[in-house]
């Protein structure tokens, strides 16, 4: 059986606190939703953004493999024809094969919010319906509030569904605007609402509850073919039904047809650029797809998982596009810490003073503010220290950084460093666009004189985390950096109370990663 | 009715990828959790990890109000006595009125996992129940993965019940330990046990498909009246189920008892006390306690609200202890924008040449990558730039910061700072622990000798987000700053490629807008 996906996050999504989109956003996310094979993509409300309506007009240059872009806008206000409504237009002008109109089904809304007449509210339904579908379109009616008006007055809420059904529509979602619904009502409701029309009947759900995904999956239960949401959950307040999660409940628990099933493995991939494009930080505990989805750090549900992947995983990683992880912390059990020690010294055991040494290390500086979860290159480096499995390949002598305002030259800041390498003194000083920029290019322009193959390193990403907020300016801070080669990623960390130092650390460590890696290759080419 | 809520965020919790508790951190939490009535804290597994026996030992010198202390622990091992086990010992020795008991109930974790024999584990559960209750203890028995074993072998996931209950178990905890089941599942098997057994009967679930809450909701529904989980879901992999969520929804929309009334308006702050300890950003999207959860952006949306507030707010969000916002933004609609330019001057309209330049400004500076919604005092300042209702109160005219590795006498950073009030130029120096820290005190400095009123101000928060992370150490950041004079709170924003240029900028504005306001109220009583 196959489910309908009808994805919000450009319009729904947009309503969300935090999220701009521009137009370019715009069209990097309906491709990325495209390219898994979603249904339908709700791309704006062209009657109330302007801006939307220039999405439009750019998307009819590009071409979806899979996707329908729907317009999404009100019904016709009371008292003139559908024709000569402001809003009705903006949305012929969007130009779609496919229109989503939401109108009123709770009773309290028609005559306290748009302030109208029961029945012309559904003369409303019934004539900009039918005036979409006499120009061609498919049309989708969101019954607004549905649940909420459906408690109020059953009735009231069903002649709705029924005007709109009259009108022509090609399916009628139930939304739970207020996202105030509970499961069982969701499935009783929406029988009723299946067995009453013969229209092809849809959900829209709100998180504000904690049941949106839930009461989504009950609505499908009951009948209902086609699902609305947004990928990763933005939306107005706490946000909409998450579409990632509902596709991987759907198609792999129940077996039904959401997306092609080759794409599947493209969940978590997709749901990354997203978080990307929006610049929203992706929700690691998200299902099926975060970052954390499966990773593991109790130690008994490590050893489970050594013996058997599924006695804690209710699905295989891999179907979805993620992998699993044992976490780096001391809760995670020395068997963890042991794994990755024996990597560099295959003779150390879990008794073994070293194991011991390490463990208290690791937790002084997660004390400290440090976390490796993250950053397993800066870990890797630890260990060896430990273990005297290293040798250092520069010795940092100075830096010193200088930043000011007004700035000369668009460069608002300047860095000195000196680095000895065996007995040779380097100095070097580079100007950037903020201290850490400046840094970087200072130390790399430094080292490269002694190691050429730093040429090819570049920094992919970069974050800061305030340690303790509680400490304000004199907070710790801890600095993540993601380091390339082209060919390889690692991540390196480093805390401080000074921005600047925490950056050091984090850049020292990624390059003395990178050093040893091609130490090691060249070691084995010898070999 | 009430249900009893089982909060195991010390514990679960723990288990969450990214946190790392301190003794001092678990005592912290307790207090919290206790101090709005949670019924059990669950605080750790003595056996596993010797810390949590530390925290018990600590936690007798406390007094709480309601809450029952839980040590958790494994049945013991196959082939000796409860007496002899060490994790029971352990058990003992954390010297709770409550244990929390695990064991298996899937067969195949039986034999593969553990691997003894069936008829084996049925006693190791019977034996260590029945230790505990003739110590005297309440005995909760979490029967772990009994989802999957009922639906792998129900015979043998009731008879693993049985054992608890033939024991003397207090509680029976039906445990979803991999987060897969469904919400009619849970409620089908709920009612099965709940109608075998005599005992109390407990859920515990997991949030690997999303429906964490509302399984727990179903497993109420059909007679579980003791609920696990942890406050803001923190928890193994995805987590745990949400109680701030589950408390709200059964006590507000179900009428059962969970807390006392008088605490449901401290829900959400405990929430934000909680997520500070555990240093875990707070989701601003979680239902009911978030700070987005009464958050209004969609302009029909905050029409309706101005009209009715339930029309799109399924609660009270003081009920909670939360409040409603509406949101500055370009989809926010003009009315927003046009409430806040009005506070400054009420002559402007919607259609004032003012009202426009102001949203062009507003939409330059989010792409710039600028938000105002968590920092309305720079938006205040940005309208009374435009409207010329504002004087600035100096003038900056250089700033240097120098920061150096290694650093003299522990302060890396010193700042320069040079500003001119009227006709005087001040120039101070100051150093601190990183540069932002130098700048914060030099700036102050300087102007403490116009403006006294500036002692009693300082920084209570300081984040820092990148905002294009591909552009690594160029890449953009935004600082947000928050501060306060003792009696009030205010927010102002900063962005550059510079991480101190942009606290520069929101430093500048903070004292700004504290000085305006100060300037404001003499007026006021001047009239």
């Amino acid at each position: 059986m196959s489910i309908e996906i009808f994805d919000s996050t450009l319009r729904d999504g947009a309503q969300a606190e935090g999220i701009c989109f521009s137009v370019a956003d715009k069209l990097r996310i309906a491709s990325a939703l495209d390219s898994i094979g979603i249904g339908y993509i709700e791309a704006g409300n062209p009657g109330s953004n302007p801006k939307d309506l220039e999405f439009f007009t750019q998307a009819r240059q590009m071409t979806f493999r899979s996707a329908k872009l729907v317009a999404f806008g009100s019904t016709r206000r009371a008292g003139i024809s559908a024709e000569s409504d402001e809003n009705v237009k903006a949305l012929m002008r969007a130009d779609t094969e496919v229109v989503a109109i939401f109108g009123k089904s709770w009773d309290f809304h028609v005559t306290d919010v748009i302030r109208t007449e029961l029945e012309e509210n559904l003369e409303m339904i019934r004539d900009t319906v039918a005036f979409f579908k006499s120009r061609g379109k498919e049309v989708i009616f969101d019954a607004e509030h549905f649940f909420d008006g459906y408690k109020a007055n059953a009735e009231y809420a069903m002649a709705a569904l029924k005007a709109a059904a009259d009108g022509g529509a090609d399916c009628l979602v139930l939304c739970d605007t207020n996202g105030g619904a509970f499961p069982e009502t969701v499935y009783t409701v929406t029988k009723r609402v299946f067995e009453t029309f013969d229209t092809k009947v849809g959900i829209h759900c709100h998180d504000d509850c904690g049941m949106a995904v839930a009461n989504s999956m009950m609505a499908v239960e009951a009948g209902a073919v086609h699902v609305q949401g947004t990928y990763l959950g933005y939306g107005e307040r706490c946000g909409n039904a998450n579409l990632s999660t509902i596709i991987a409940n759907l198609q792999i628990k129940l077996g039904k047809n959401c997306i092609p099933e080759e794409h599947l493995p493209d969940l978590a991939a997709v749901g990354r650029q997203m978080a990307e494009i929006s610049n929203i930080h992706m929700n690691e505990r998200a299902p099926y797809i975060g970052n954390s989805a499966f990773a593991h750090k109790g130690g008994m549900h490590i050893d489970g998982v050594m013996k058997s992947p599924h006695s804690f995983e209710h699905v295989v990683p891999e179907s979805v596009g993620n992998a699993r992880r044992f976490l780096m912390s001391e809760v995670s059990g020395k068997n963890t810490i042991l794994t990755a020690i024996q990597k560099i010294n295959p003779e150390i055991q879990k008794g073994s003073p070293e194991t011991q040494a390490i463990i208290e290390k690791l937790k002084a500086l997660e004390y400290a503010g440090y976390q490796f979860e993250g950053a397993e290159s800066t870990f890797e480096l630890l260990i060896r220290k430990h273990l005297g499995k290293y040798k250092p390949f520069f010795e940092r002598i100075h830096y010193r950084i200088v930043g000011e305002q007004p700035a000369q030259a668009d460069q608002s800041a300047y860095a000195f460093v000196k680095v000895k390498v065996d007995d040779r003194i380097e100095m070097t000083v580079a100007e950037g666009s903020g201290p850490v920029h400046a840094l970087d290019k200072a130390l790399r322009k430094a080292l490269e004189v002694f190691y050429p193959v730093l040429k090819d390193v570049h920094l992919s990403d970069f974050k800061v985390r305030v340690v303790d907020t509680q400490a304000a300016t004199a907070a710790r801070v801890r600095v993540l950096i993601e380091s390339t080669d082209g060919v390889h990623l690692w991540t390196t960390v480093g805390v401080s109370t000074d921005v600047i130092e925490a950056s050091w650390l984090a850049l020292v460590d990624s390059i003395e990663y990178k050093l040893l890696k091609e130490l090691e290759s060249k070691a084995r080419a010898y070999i």
